[in-house]
């Protein structure tokens, strides 16, 4: 659990669940143990995904992966206990009882919704392209947590409704153009920058956005969508500039 | 996940945690959501604990199970699935959200000390057995599930603290017995009876009560938890008739 937790990463969904308690005029501090949770999260699903009977990767973050470092059975169980961990360190975040109970329930379906959409990336290797399921998949696969991890700061932070919808929208956007980016480095970069397999959707014949639209446009159209994620921060009073930066940066990054 | 959580079962955590608010003077139709997140977490174990790096079952309930049937990567992703689902499913049970907030976090803690109980159950297969550790695992992949379904029908059908902890302890003691109790089964019963593997623990060097006892001393052992569990209920004011029945179900069961 600490192994896969801790490892070197960039930290995008904490960064963006404080970043985004700060745009409502809240203070990222205070939304810590929130931004923990997506992080435990997203670990979890890292863990499971590179199982075996799953992605089946050798690297991650620069290290071997969990189950190449601990074996299978103790990857499995990581991953559920970095699961339910989660759930409890989404527990302790201050707040009100019913801003955890909302957000719990966000957290869990959110996480179904990974699932979801890793498993239909699973059986959609080797299909017929299709702009829709790709869509459908990425929007759950990666867009999901994303944009839980903007509504948890903008919740716990102290914004308005309206100010929480602006931020997940802002998520939505960012993080479709956070896995088109990332299908554009698994296709161009190496494994030395990513600190993963490098070319690997290719070869097992994964949908993305470079296989379906090319490279150049996979990337006209990660632009678009970070372009679209920083026009949802219009309505916020607090500052933005970290959010604004994030979008930038997760399109131009180089891992 | 519905091949895995609609199996035939016993349905016991359910069935405990709706005669627990009846024990309170509840009603057992109002905590349903609550006894189905219950049974979705014990689906998610048993789907998870089934795996071939794991306990490598291939029968449960009386069927294939979940791997064998629908192949490992989708019994993965579809344990994960079934767990979130549980959050999801407690997010609506009937009630305050600080009832909620509450109870979703003791679904975390108790999850948890499953994962927890499983991996050293795993870790211990082969080793010296001892009484204090495999006291340890028991109460963790086993008893905790169990007393949290009678906490959770006492907390959501309107009990006092004290009404809540006492039932608690009953599902504390009920478990064990029940675990003990599927010590024996797995030793004396046949596959046909069980639905499950039989015999298996012994053929993997398993640390249980009838490797450390023997049979006799196991069932007695397990008679003595399930009177003490009977003697937690004296100072519940509802209709108790059933969770008495289940203290005598658990361990004179013959599946």
């Amino acid at each position: 659990m600490h192994y896969s937790a801790l490892a070197p990463g960039k930290r995008l969904r904490p960064a963006l669940c404080m970043e985004s308690a700060r745009a409502v005029g809240g203070s990222p501090q205070d939304v810590l143990d929130a931004a923990c949770a997506l992080e435990l999260v997203h670990a979890f699903s890292l863990v499971h995904d590179d199982l075996p009977a799953l992605d089946n990767d050798d690297l991650r973050r620069g290290r071997a992966t969990c189950h190449i470092k601990f074996g299978e059975a103790t990857a499995i169980m990581a991953g559920d206990a970095l699961f339910a961990l989660a759930f409890r360190t989404l527990r302790n975040q201050m707040g009100t009882d019913t801003q955890r109970a909302v957000a719990m329930g966000w957290l869990a379906d959110t996480s179904l919704e990974l699932v979801q959409g890793e498993t239909l990336d699973l059986l959609s290797e080797g299909a017929e392209p299709s702009a829709d399921t790709l869509e459908f998949i990425h929007r759950r696969k990666t867009g999901s947590l994303i944009a839980c991890a903007c509504a948890f700061g903008g919740h716990f932070g102290g914004g308005t409704e309206a100010e929480v919808a602006a931020l997940r929208s802002y998520g939505e956007r960012l993080g479709l153009a956070f896995q088109i980016a990332d299908d554009v480095l698994n296709e161009t970069a190496s494994v030395e920058t990513l600190g993963k397999a490098a070319g690997s959707d290719k070869a097992r014949g994964k949908l993305t956005y470079p296989a379906l639209y090319g490279i150049e446009a996979a990337k006209l159209r990660a632009r678009e969508e970070s372009d679209k994620a920083t026009e949802c921060l219009r309505s916020l009073l607090g500052p933005t500039e970290a959010l604004l930066e994030l979008a930038r940066f997760s399109v131009e990054r180089s891992n």
